[in-house]
Order: structure tokens, then sequence, then C-alpha cells
């Protein structure tokens, strides 16, 4: 999705696709095939590139050390993206800086967990530290016996070194009204922009839909929420976009409208993909000029709402008759399809449309992602 | 420019460049390098291509033919394209179908001429049939001898079958108010789409801004003159975006406001470049939607004016400083750099600003064109 305001602003792209077909390679000039976890393979690739940066955060610290003794220039650095990777080292650190985050502990033992559950109450939320994505990696637990295999796994990672090593973290429960999320831009000369604040419309674990900005929010949480990304930007030297998911709660005194953080992404990711029609620059122009220290672009939104949603693989195999369908039936969709095989559940595309009438919106983007997914056939 | 779009409609383009590093070569995947005038490269070329569509329309007839004869499925076709390369066939046409014109005669011998100068008085403008383009081919004369060499050659021509074969197309100089272009799309379903009536600023015949919508545009000559560019696309048989460049009118009569039209361009057209990023749909995505014969989509403006400026070559051979202090003093700018050399007076990139305050955006628009070209420097 950077290869068209690439294009634009006259940046050349290469991507280290993982097959001659993936979808990336179809659209930039030059695609040379690697694995991501192949040390060699990467610095190769790496000594063409004037700055690297990163579709996902699953590259190997081995591999990003290497490119780090080689003098790549990387947005977003190792250094900031370890807090993506580790969601240990994402609690600490914001806990530091007085970011609000959800009650959280580090457990080793069934005791730690215990000892947890006895101040939140259960249910609790228990995530592995690393490898987590799309709610893999997250469970919902009511006793530490639903735990015994991670805790039982900690145990042998705390000698080995494994994914599990420094052990399960523990968070409570969070009792919220809406999911909500920060997306910002941050260049290595500490240019920042933040987008408006969305809500993020979840089924499942998985985002539907994202409303651009949120309706009817807070006008100070607006601003605290803004304020806590732009502030975790800079104290984790995050360079390029990067997104704080958070969960909208109340106050348990005041009853006031507040946030607390879920989790971070340092790349450019689902939530904004309303910017790529809805603002004034979109994310992927954005990442672009923030990887390259260019000056960054306005975050202004275009419209007054944008809806966002997410076009998850269905029962189509072949999606071209029913994306025929949608561009005559209405006209002022953005239909954003990423040439991915379609699988049951895979995010294989997104719509936005944008106007006025916020319910009238969502209608239209719930209409065309259904359609495309096949839920619904008229 | 159609490499963003194409890449968000996971459309696979190839060009035919005139050399390796051809701007469009820089961002699209397949660009074997050829010329457009070499039938066998072009033929080669075709036969990869689902659908061919062309980037200026001086494509030779004899390229064309041996593509046709090929079974190529080309979008504009070659019967259409003719309009667009032979002037007199288009004055003869639009004026069977009533579209209004400058009075206009085809000239052989320096008595057509004064014939036609005793009708609409010198000075007159005389244009070649083929071959101009951005005030090429085209001279405002006042008195017979100025116009001897083209007579002359005309005369060499008709035995030859040279460019002038046909004579000389002279037209009355029309008193204008305004320059307006309208843009249409059609698909080869017969699907039209007109973005609104757009005015073309022109310093020495070429195109400095365009203001979109025309401001101030009387509705009535809006809904007559967009209609007379459907019907154009319409009984020309044009499939793609197609522009018609008009001159802004007051009737003898009446003193209502009426157009006539000037020129004919059978491409995305430099009057459709605010559409990039002022209308949910942008002129290289619709140009792909209807050569694609894929449903059209909404030409509705974003927001309540956008203002395109031609960036043109200037002192600046490198203009990536220039490009940086821009990007930094206005982060609502939209710049586009076509990745050409640097010529003066080219047309090497344009930018785009939208929002509601005319004079505002037209301020901002002249002064990044303007710094870009070096004509200004702060």
């Amino acid at each position: 999705m950077c290869a068209g305001p690439a294009a634009e602003l006259a940046v050349t792209l290469s991507v280290l696709a993982e097959a001659p077909d993936a979808a990336a390679a179809q659209v930039v000039p030059s695609a040379p095939v690697g694995d991501h976890r192949d040390v060699e393979a990467v610095r190769a690739f790496a000594r063409e590139c004037d700055v690297v940066t990163f579709d996902h955060e699953h590259v190997p610290a081995d591999v990003l050390a290497a490119l780090e003794a080689d003098g790549v220039v990387m947005h977003p650095t190792p250094a900031a993206l370890v807090f993506a990777q580790d969601k240990l080292a994402m609690r600490r650190r914001l806990t530091e800086i007085d970011v609000a985050c959800p009650a959280w502990a580090q457990a080793r033992t069934a005791t730690d967990v215990e000892d947890f559950a006895a101040q939140v109450g259960w249910p609790i939320v228990a995530k592995t530290p690393r490898g987590g994505y799309d709610g893999k990696g997250v469970r919902v637990v009511s006793g530490v016996e639903e735990l015994q295999d991670w805790l039982d796994q900690a145990a042998l990672d705390a000698a080995n070194g494994g994914p599990l090593a420094e052990g399960v973290l523990l968070e409570e429960k969070v009792d919220f009204t809406r999911e909500l999320a920060v997306l910002v831009a941050r260049s290595p000369s500490d240019q920042a922009a933040a987008w408006p604040v969305v809500e993020t419309v979840q089924a499942d674990g998985i985002c539907t839909q994202v409303l651009a900005p949120a309706p009817g929010l807070d006008p100070h949480l607006a601003a605290v929420a803004t304020e806590a990304g732009l502030r975790i930007a800079e104290n984790l030297g995050v360079t390029g976009v990067f997104a704080v998911e958070m969960f909208e709660v109340r106050e348990p005194e005041t009853g006031s409208p507040a946030y607390v953080v879920n989790e971070l992404a340092m790349r450019p990711h689902n939530s904004g993909h309303w910017s790529m029609d809805g603002a004034v620059t979109g994310q992927f122009e954005q990442h672009l000029r923030a990887v390259l220290d260019l000056p960054l672009g306005a975050p202004a939104p275009r419209e007054p709402f944008t809806v966002m949603a997410n076009v998850l693989g269905g029962d189509y195999p072949e999606l071209y008759p029913a994306y025929r369908h949608l561009m005559a039936r209405d006209p002022g969709l953005k239909i954003h399809l990423y040439g991915k095989g379609v699988r049951p559940g895979r995010k294989i595309g997104h719509v936005n449309v944008s106007g006025s009438d916020l319910d009238d919106l969502r209608e239209r983007a719930s209409h065309a992602a259904d359609y495309l997914s096949g839920v619904i056939t008229e």
C-alpha cells in the first residue's frame, strides 16, 4: 500500500518479498525474494537501500542486530521495535512514563497468577509477551489451571531462552465502553503528527470497522489520548507510523471518560487505512515521509467522517464479479484489495467511504465488506 | 500517474517506455523499452496486454492499424483517436453534432484565407490539423502572407500525403472571458461520468493553474458545457478519460455566458490533475476503470475547491531541496513530481491544494509551483 504514494513522491521502493507472487511484488518494481528471518538474505537486500522499514514486527532480533552492525539505517530502530515485539517491555516502559495501562503483572508461577487475580479479580487476561497477533497468544482465563501449559513452558524457556523465557504477562480484564486508536507519525528529526482519534469496532477479536473520527468522543479525552500517543512515540523513540490501541473506560471516581492502552503497533496499521482516502495525508504516504525524514503532511480529514470496513476472506475464491458489482452499486466506495490469496477470516482488503451521514457510511461500508466476503449475496 | 491507482485496483500495468530511465519505468513493474512509432515493437508489447491505452495521441495511424488487425483491444479506439489527432476532422464532426465551435474553415490557398478573414475579420487563428501540442502548430495571423509557408507546404503535401495534405485549419479569434475544461470518462459499455467544469488559467499558451470547480460559473452554462462533453464522448465513440477545452464567451444577442469548444484531448489531461487529490475518483483511477470496462467511480469533489498549479522546469536542475522546503512550509500541499529531466518551461510536476478559501488556495499553489521552478526563492 506504499506503492501508490511512493510513485507520487518519486520514491523508489524495493521490497523483500516472501515469494515471487507476493502481494507487494505485484506492484513494486523491485521485489527480490527472501525470508525475513534469513540474516544473509536481509543483509544483501538492505545493502541496496537508503532506508529500511518494516511491514510487520516479526523480524528476529539477530537479523536486526546484523543490520545495525552493518550500519543500515532502519526506521523504526531495533531499540524502538522491541516495545512492539515484547509486551512485557512495553508495559514496563509505559508505566514508567505514566501512560494509563490496565493493572498488569509478570507471572512465572501459579502463585504469581493467584496473587494477581486476588488483586483484580477473575477473569484475567493472559498474554505471551512475544509472537501474538490478531488475538493469537491471548487468553481470558478464570482459573490458574487454564494457564498451566504456558507456565510449564515458561519454566522450560527460562533455561533455554524460548519465547516464554520471561514468563507470562497478566492484565486485568478491562471493563471498556469501546475501543479507540491513536495513529501518530514521527520522523527521526522529531517532527510528529497525529490523525484524529478513531473508534475501532471489533467482533471476535478482529477489527471489522473503523470510524474516523471516533463519533461523539469527549474532546478532553481526544486531547489526552492524542497527547499519550505523541508522548509514547517520543519516549520510545518510535519513527514512522505508529498505532496505539486503547480502551475507552470510565474513571471509577468521576465517571469521566478516560483511556487505557491495550497494544502498540509500530507500522502503518489497520486502524489507519481510512486515511488513505479520508485524510489529506494517508498513512502510507506519511510513513514514507517519516522514515525518509521528509517533513510530514497534514493529517486533517477531508470529509466529516470516513468509515473503513475490513474485507475478510470468505466463500468467494474469485473476487472479481463481486468487485464489479460493488463498483457499480456504489460509485463512492474506495475498494482496496491486497492481491492476497483468499482464506476464510484472513484480511484480504478493505473499503473506505467518506461523507457526513455516519449511519449511511457504516451501512455502505458493511454491505461492501460483507458482499466481498460472501456473507451476503445482494 | 496510473501506477498508484493501478496498485489500489490490483490492476497490473505494463508501459512501453521510450528509455529504461523513463519516468513511468521508475514506478511500473513491467516497462519494456520501445518506440511508439515502431510497428513491430508496439505489436510485441500489445500481445502481452489485455487492454492497450495511450498517454498521448501521437501513435501513428499505421501502428494503430497494425494493432487493430492483430485484434488488440484499444481504448480509445483508433476510430475515436482520429478526432484528437486531426483538428479538421474534429471541427467537421463537432459541427455535425451541433456542438458550439468558433467559426472555422479549411484553407488550401491564399484566396481561402482571404475569404475566411473577410467573414470573421483579422486577426485569425491558423492551425496545422495534425501534430500541434501546447501552442505548437498554432499561429495568430493578421495577413495571409504570415501563412504563406504553411500554404506552400500544403500544396506540396497534397501530392505526397504530408502533414498539411488537407490544408490549414482557420478559426475565428474568439473573444473569450476565460478558459474552461470539461473532463469526462466513458467506458466501452457506454457508462459516462463528468467531473465538475473547471477553469484553466493560462499564461503564454500554457496552463498555469486549474480551479476546480470553475468559480462563479453560471449553473446553466455548467450544465450545457457538461452535456456537450458527454455528447461529444458518445458521438465520437471516445473511451477512457477525455478532456474538452472550451472558451467561455458571451452570447452576442443576450450577453448570457456560453461556451465554444477549443480543443479535444483523448487521455487523462492536465485539466484533470486536481482530481487526483480533490475528487472521490481521480482521473487516473477513472481512466483505468473506463478502459477496463469496470463501473466508473464517483467524480464528486471532496472539498469545496481544489487548485492545481503546474510546475514548469526552471533554474533548479535538482529539485529535492525545494521539495523538502515546500513540504515543511505547507503540510497540506500535495506535490506530484514526474521524475522527468528538468528543462526550462517543461511541465515536470504539479501541486494540488484543497479547501474552501479559493484565494488562499491559489496563493499557496502558485507559491509552491513558482518556488519549485525557481521563479521565487522565499
